[in-house]
């Protein structure tokens, strides 16, 4: 990898050779890409990639910690829409927003970026078997990926696991094992059984190109921008990978040139799960939190990447903001009936605090804003049910329709 | 359009200008839009189509029945990915297969191309609101890219309908109408208020630009194979209009001379619910049947678009095959584990269908085959649930893990 220098601990600063098997650094330390941007620069143009019609992640090679010999992955991960949305903007009192929709990946939502670069660096790295623990879109991502790479999955989750998602694990042949105990039972079972296998590991926790993958959502937001920066970027935060790498893919741009500027992000949080922005908040070390959100995908109240989290939001002179579950619930109404687009309650997250925001009077209404929509909706119907209300029952009586229509005020023009 | 010649009725042949509400000839036969193809063969060419970097649908202009100054709809719809599966292939026993996954569209069905097509046909209208009667995904697609597009919808849905797929349509913000009793007092309920307030329909039975979105995928398989015919197109087949407009969208190329020769369609259905494949099994007229499957996308015991379905089946000279709900959940997981695309039942019938064609030996071993998956398997977790068993139990205990490693007869190499 000519673009790569080496993996360098957030925490001491100690530096690796990019192996494709990077874990922690010996402190526990997450590491960090280096990338040597002077290579870069003199092998990727503009101009070289609006000639490219791949519509992945795989487009922005250049900027990717893998081999050139390394093929793309098998699903179409990554080019998600990014769409104007002028009537949203308009309701929200905002000059102009625009939303990435990531629940179109190939299994519905951003966690694909990142599964699909453990698929390129388990296959550089020779394995044929990857595992994790994990009960949710981290999960199935790399289930899906592999399952079309043809390479094994072992996948641990907690025995309280949604038997819906653990339906789609087992669809993609991954083998489920269910841990009876809490979370951390199941990660220390999965760490004990990667050690003893050694099998590719995909933890964001650990494994240092997850984020490199993610941070694709931002280099795509930028070229489908046609390059004009916006001032703000939305986004839900759990533990802390998917910010980091957002920032990650930011930063990458502004250092070749390819932006004059950077965006500030927009850290949201639920209001019931909030220790990263809390952390931002105080000036504090960050502390574990309970997990009071029904916003699943980002109830982390142990945040694994905190640290490259906190620094990116810091960095970026960003805004924090928490959410309540009604927010949430009221977001995911909004984006769909105004927008077209179905998210999860974690995948709205990041709009329903563009809309605090804006009412607390923190973001401009001059502001340009892009919202990231992290996950699609059908992954948790049950709580779209709670939020979208009931609809009208009426007999099959043109009478009694007209009078349900009356009674409910529909505008009938 | 310059491009249109005029809507002719498949019964009778009686021919009618093609305005954007167009609807059943007075016999009560549906019309099919007739193209000049010699006018567009001028226009349009396969290079100035490999230069259109656009990822949708519309990128097919030339061959659709909308006006030059009508704009794309908001949605990324189309431009799905075809999937080279050469392990399942092999499986098969199979020369070469691709799948053609439609569930990645903005509301996870193929249904986006013919809503998407209703709603740039209901702005042509000037219309403001579409209406429909469905409980499926013809009515997400509409309640979805009608949101995006600003217009109002008014939806009926028979009282039995799944919470679930209601909650979606009125996360899109969606009028939505429960009628207390049968699917068929519910369509004579929406007919009447479409009547009544001159709402735009979007009712395959009814609307014949509904199969012309539909034959973009058509289009794209062909486009996306380098324009090199495949032996079969396998697809499920419930109402018929899916299977009508893929073939519509092949003959299409075949006349402005973008391919050679046309494939052979394959029409699966539910060994509970075929009343289309049965009329082609006996040349006889289709008579309703019960709607026994948990396909239920395809549980179609009276078919709207049964004629242009059948013709197109003949036409063809293609195979039909009817599978069990058993082989249905057999090929979700065998696509998901091998390929890593999650299907609804109905979605994966098409492929089902294939496999029982070749153990029939009826679809020799050297075929090119194209298998279409129409739907999301998120759109139906609890069959995924019954379809792909449970996981390995255990407590956080190497020695337990060991020992169900052993048990399951898991091959850790």
């Amino acid at each position: 990898m000519q673009n790569v220098i080496c993996g360098r601990c957030v925490k001491c600063g100690r530096e690796y050779e990019a192996v494709p098997d990077l874990t922690n650094c010996e402190c526990g330390g997450i590491l960090d890409i280096l990338y040597d941007y002077d290579y870069i620069k003199t092998v990727f143009t503009k101009e070289k990639l609006a000639a490219r019609s791949k519509p992945t992640m795989w487009r922005y090679r250049e900027l990717l910690p893998v081999e050139e010999s390394t093929p793309d992955t098998e699903l179409r991960v990554g080019w998600s829409p990014l769409y104007e949305a002028p009537r949203l903007a308009k309701r929200l009192g905002l000059k102009q927003l625009w939303i990435k929709d990531d629940g179109v990946n190939p299994t519905a939502s951003l966690k694909d970026r990142a599964s699909a670069m453990a698929v390129a660096k388990a296959r550089e790295a020779g394995a044929e078997v990857i595992a994790c623990s994990s009960t949710g879109n981290a999960a199935s991502s790399l289930a899906g990926n592999a399952a079309a790479a043809g390479l094994k999955t072992y996948i641990f989750v907690p025995s309280r696991a949604p038997k819906g998602k653990v339906a789609q694990l087992m669809s993609f042949g991954a083998t489920v094992i269910s841990v009876q105990g809490s979370y951390e039972d199941t990660f220390e079972l999965s760490k004990a059984a990667i050690e003893r296998w050694g099998w590719y590991n995909r933890n964001a926790a650990i494994n240092p190109y997850l984020s490199e993958g993610k941070k694709t959502v931002g280099l795509e937001i930028l070229e489908q921008l046609g390059w004009q920066v916006p001032d703000y970027i939305a986004i839900s935060v759990g533990d802390g990978c998917t910010i980091a790498g957002l920032w990650k893919g930011l930063k990458d741009l502004y250092a070749i040139g390819f932006i004059d500027r950077l965006p500030k992000l927009i850290s949201a949080q639920a209001a019931g799960c909030y220790p990263i922005n809390r952390a931002v908040e105080t000036g504090e070390p960050w502390h574990p939190m309970e997990e009071n959100t029904l916003a699943d995908s980002i109830a982390v109240g142990v945040p694994r990447n905190a640290d490259k989290a906190i620094h990116a939001i810091r960095e970026s002179q960003g805004l924090t903001v928490e959410v309540t579950d009604a927010e949430i619930m009221a977001a995911q109404k909004l984006l769909g009936r105004s927008c077209g687009v179905f998210g999860e309650p974690a995948g709205v997250t990041g709009t329903a605090g563009v809309k605090k925001l804006i009412e607390q009077g923190r973001l401009p209404a001059d502001a340009t804003v892009v919202s990231v929509v992290t996950g699609n909706g059908l992954k948790d119907v049950a709580n779209a049910i709670q939020a979208c209300g009931e609809p009208i029952s009426v007999p099959s009586d043109m009478e009694k329709l007209l009078a349900a229509f009356a009674e409910n005020h529909i505008d009938l023009r």
